[in-house]
């Protein structure tokens, strides 16, 4: 098949219609296709030029999420066919409701909420970022365990943007793992604990990528700290997430539900 | 109006179908409702449990993406009516395609690509935080610059998650808007520098939070920095967002088409 341009036409960020359109297509193997996002496009000036653009385009495809029918006109008097998130969602739950759907242009959606309480944790999953002022554990909703470069400070990041979490993460250093329990400090908060583990040959690669035959990135290292660590986990019957396969929503997703479990 | 309980229902994170649920919502501004996300729904025992748990609520409404449709199919036979990503805009794809669907079941969707290209997007953001590493300025795609809680990390880190780039970061103190130009360390990188800008109020808002009848949080001392950083910008011509009443995903994308303007 041949190969499209997809553009995701928004009136906002373009976040949530490109997630959409990556969803949608991968049902759609045999397609080739480019993604190429046009974010807030919030007026007829601004519709009619994207639209033009795309019409020159030889095989586009378009998802878009404009809130006010009247930015979709354009296009389709462009001879160009769009797939709407709300034209195709809001009318079965506008029936559902019995009541009709009220295009709201000028109110922000997606996940623009709680901006404050999300940079707010985005600074205190900094500031207790790899064991650092471990005085302030008390305040942490999660904290996330694991040995070096097991991908506790991206989740805790995630965690803190996305959901608006305060989540520190802890090293287990070779040292910690030479003991027979966790390192004092984190255990007034074994409820909160979260440990994180991957495959040794994930994690000799990862480690390989920044120390190139060192001995931290040999497998044999790494094998025998994950064993440790696993043993340690057992220990104090830590909920754990074995990251191996896993893209960083996933892990921030698996690990909120396992704290609200 | 009652309110309602919408449950976001997915085989994945749930993310892309929350926040879908979340614009879909607002054009039904009489709505009260709360959100429960139920994600990793990927079998016919999960869906059938969670079925039954939302059949027990008393108004609920349900939004999903779930590739496979025979994990709809407990939801229906509970009597429950879903509004599903795929099969809303599938069809209306596939008929514009000239083939059908094929319900991925397995198959990652949503916005897991690029797992490693992110993770090191996230690293490089981070040692390039409030001005660290000079040095490596070089390899950064693009450097964000502005005074102490303007928002420059969380700004970094979301483009860094979301898009994969490497965004280094870098604080104007009061001694940098002392001069007439920018630092040195920055002049080699004009191309690539973005500026964050805040209303005085708001900047004295934020600062005051965190250090309460300090003289680095008093409008007066924001007002001073932000009218000297501005300089700075119109003297260097540097692209300027005024991040006064965004979110940080609307900062990351715009901040991203800067970039490709």
């Amino acid at each position: 098949m041949n190969d499209y341009s997809v553009f995701c036409v928004s009136d906002h960020t373009g976040v949530t219609v490109e997630a959409v359109a990556k969803s949608i297509l991968a049902q759609f193997p045999r397609l080739e296709c480019s993604l190429i996002t046009l974010p807030f496009i919030d007026s007829p000036d601004k519709a009619t030029s994207a639209a033009a653009r795309i019409a020159s385009t030889s095989r586009a495809l378009i998802f878009s999420s404009l809130t006010d029918p009247g930015l979709r006109v354009p296009f389709r008097n462009a001879g160009l066919s769009l797939f709407d998130i709300f034209e195709l969602i809001s009318p079965a739950v506008g029936a559902s409701l019995g009541e009709a759907a009220i295009p709201s242009g000028g109110r922000t959606h997606g996940m623009a909420h709680n901006y404050e309480a999300r940079m707010d944790a985005v600074n205190f999953s900094l500031n207790l970022d790899d064991g650092l002022n471990p005085g302030r554990l008390d305040q942490a909703d999660l904290v996330l365990v694991g040995v070096s470069r097991v991908g506790k400070t991206p989740s805790a990041l995630y965690l803190a943007l996305q959901y608006g979490l305060r989540v520190a993460n802890y090293p287990l250093t070779p040292d910690d793992l030479s003991h027979t329990a966790l390192p004092g400090v984190l255990l007034g908060h074994l409820p909160r604990l979260r440990a994180l583990t991957l495959s040794p040959e994930r994690l000799a690669a990862i480690r390989q990528a920044r120390y190139p035959d060192s001995r931290y990135a040999s497998l044999e290292q790494c094998r025998e700290e994950l064993i440790a660590a696993e043993s340690l986990y057992r220990r104090h019957d830590l909920p754990v997430l074995d990251t191996t396969r896993m893209s960083v929503e996933e892990i921030a997703a698996r690990l909120r539900s396992l704290s609200s479990g």
